[in-house]
């Protein structure tokens, strides 16, 4: 289904009855010297809504899972939550104990400091891995920024700073569109630039026996009325179709988190699974996701290219999904992009050793502007066309093209947003020893 | 089994009744005006037995295979060679029809320079994908490389040479050894630099639903007195622990090739599976694969450290293997390598995104000189342990070191030998498309 949705400003507190704030408190321990500009970037950001609100999520299912992920999965079970705390600059992941207990008193203190009953509080974190986090900068910070709580668009721009790493850019979106009449909003912030191949699930825990595949932090709050049954549902099917589907360097993170407060102040009827109203929020919640994922995509650590990997006729979904993820994290297919080489070869060569069902006389490889259907194919059944290397070059010279791989056994699709690998991903990831506190999660 | 090794000189010419050559017939049509320095490396590798061998190969389990190995796959499951014919340059890859013509042409234009019988010349290609083969070339090569034929180690020297292609240096080896009071030697090439990430096959078909994972070639000879069968046995089980076990940048080739050619001129007794002369030979034939390996690891594109990833404790073999790829291929891991940063927070994400069974409060994470059981841990039970941060850089600083994952699951086992990402990598892969023949398969 597809709806009309108007981009809105505001991000986060677009919707009715939300605030938001990002403060500096020097979660890294840089000091606050005079002058140490460096250290100023805002590093812990508050979400809150004025009523309580329905909540869904969606986690890493990375089995080295940091413990604000563990307290999220817990608590987002309950179906209910009024805010968030967020830092960046310490992922809290491999503190064992201690990690759980301090993701804990930021939510407790964070209750307090709102005046807001237990359990009601989420927690995220992103940074460096292995170190436990420093607790009176927190708690300091989490006072400042329940005084500094507004609902401006200066405010959200300021919560979306907080959650950024080595993001060059915040990431913000927001909509409007109607629900049985009223006028409903959805509002998202998110991070994300490396350690990006999110593999999310509700609980955390794998599906089956399929291996999902940055840290990557998403909120997104909407003044729709809805169950948390239903959100749940429609979160599962927009992630499935945006972070879940982008990739910059391959690597899941342990922190992966997306989360959605719904607290009804639109004024719309509920609404249940199979209805048109949840078609529409559906609809709208997926066009948040996936703007907020290619964000994170086009603003990946060193990227010179974004290319839409499409596969078609696959026999499955798994096939299709596999033989994406294969171009999609070629180093091979990836440094080529980055030279503006259409390098076909390596393309059918990651097809091929994908676990996908291929045969390779089927195999047809094209390129297009982004979402074009005139593509230029240079492979046909598995062999060379006519097409000139100057012309393939021209379609891969632009920043954004899409890359089309039918592999004509069967009529399943998938798509899968990808970055290339430049000499600035090596150099910014090997860091710089000499200052760990470069030395990112 | 151990049995004692004693390393000589003249690689595939070392055993009895070989001989080799190595030419250059322009394969890349590069042009051979005066001055040309750089079309003048060697392109095309002949390497003959006296008399008819034995023979066994394994094969790439891409499913883009290209010609010339589907041409071996046939011809050495008749289980006998006399000759093996190899170029580089063009990898005879995704050419179709005309493609499979071609390679058999190479081989029946090799017999009849040599003599030989028809079927008993085996193929061997490397480089661009998806251009036909400059076929006047290679028969002008083939006829040059027939008459230059020797059994000097400079001989074999050139044909290490010719079968090269982003390596910058040729790869080695041989050893004597004793069989039933018979000195028994067993010499081999190899090349490859890129695109290494072998799994192979004896059919060139997967094994079950395992997915396995350069071109890299490899030829090796040896006067053993072997039958094809047991060859092939004692083949399976070396690559199994050399070139699978070898990742430069996790991308698995088109061409991917071992084939071994056994005279007989030893004079050794034949013998069974599971005889004591069976182990003493499997012992040699692995180490001669492995020291060819790793040397292709050492060389790989860009390279500045050599990791040997060893998983221990997993639940599985499949899992221990897993848990070592994913580490061996994680960009984020590899380029903290590069930067000489022990960064084992992304170690563990990447063994905790692996399809492998992993409990995070278990894994210890530690690292040592290469073979050596002083490991300093960083990580144990999934937490950091007192090692200082200047400690571990000092362990992760040679060019060589050992990195030891212990899941304490289990009671398997894998290694896996490994490449770092560095910026010379991504240079070198980008290539220039200003200068096509610059672009490698």
């Amino acid at each position: 289904m597809k709806a009309k949705l108007t981009a809105i400003q505001g991000a986060i507190i677009a919707p009715r009855g939300f605030r938001a704030s990002g403060v500096f408190c020097d979660i890294k321990r840089l000091g606050t010297g005079k002058g140490s500009e460096k250290g100023k970037k805002r590093d812990l950001a508050l979400i809150v809504s004025d009523v309580p609100a329905t909540v869904a999520g969606m986690f890493t299912t990375n089995r080295a899972c940091a413990a604000p992920v563990k307290v999220c999965v817990e608590r987002v079970e309950k179906g209910s939550a009024q805010a968030v705390v967020v830092n960046s600059g310490n992922a809290n992941a491999c503190t064992g104990r201690q990690g759980l207990e301090d993701a804990r008193e930021m939510a407790r203190f964070t209750e307090r400091a709102l005046a807001l009953p237990q359990g009601t509080v989420l927690v995220g974190s992103t940074g460096r891995i292995g170190v436990t986090m420093p607790m009176d900068n927190v708690r300091a910070g989490i006072i400042e920024a329940a005084v500094e709580l507004g609902s401006t668009a200066g405010h959200a721009a300021q919560a979306a700073e907080a959650i950024m790493t080595s993001d060059t850019k915040s990431k913000q979106v927001a909509v409007e569109f109607k629900l049985g009449g009223r006028a409903v909003r959805i509002g998202g912030i998110c991070k994300g630039a490396g350690m990006i191949q999110p593999g999310m699930s509700a609980t955390g825990k794998r599906p089956g026996a399929t291996p999902l595949h940055a840290t990557m932090l998403c909120f997104v709050t909407t003044d729709a009325a809805i169950e948390a049954k239903v959100l749940q549902a429609a979160l599962r099917e927009a992630v499935a179709n945006s972070f879940n589907r982008i990739t910059v360097d391959g690597d899941m993170s342990t922190n992966d988190t997306v989360v959605v407060l719904a607290n009804g102040l639109a004024g719309n009827r509920e609404f249940g699974l199979r209805t048109s109203d949840f078609g529409v929020f559906q609809f709208a919640l997926t066009h948040v996701c996936l703007e907020l994922a290619r964000m994170i995509v086009r603003d990946g650590e060193g990227v010179s290219r974004f290319v839409t990997v499409r596969v078609n006729g696959a026999r499955s979904f798994a096939d299709a999904d596999a033989a994406a993820r294969a171009v999609a994290n070629s180093s091979l297919v990836k440094t080529s992009w980055h030279g503006g080489d259409p390098n076909w070869g390596r393309i059918i060569a990651a097809v091929g050793y994908s676990p996908a069902a291929v045969v390779e006389e089927k195999v047809d490889i094209g390129y297009s502007a982004p979402g074009s259907r005139e593509i230029l194919w240079s492979l046909k059944h598995g062999q060379p066309t006519a097409a000139t290397f100057k012309a393939l070059c021209a379609a891969v010279a632009p920043r954004e093209f899409d890359l089309h791989v039918r592999l004509n056994l069967g009529r399943a699709n998938a798509v899968i947003y990808a970055a290339d690998l430049t000499e600035e991903y090596v150099e910014f990831n090997k860091g710089d020893v000499s200052d760990p506190s470069s030395l990112g999660g």
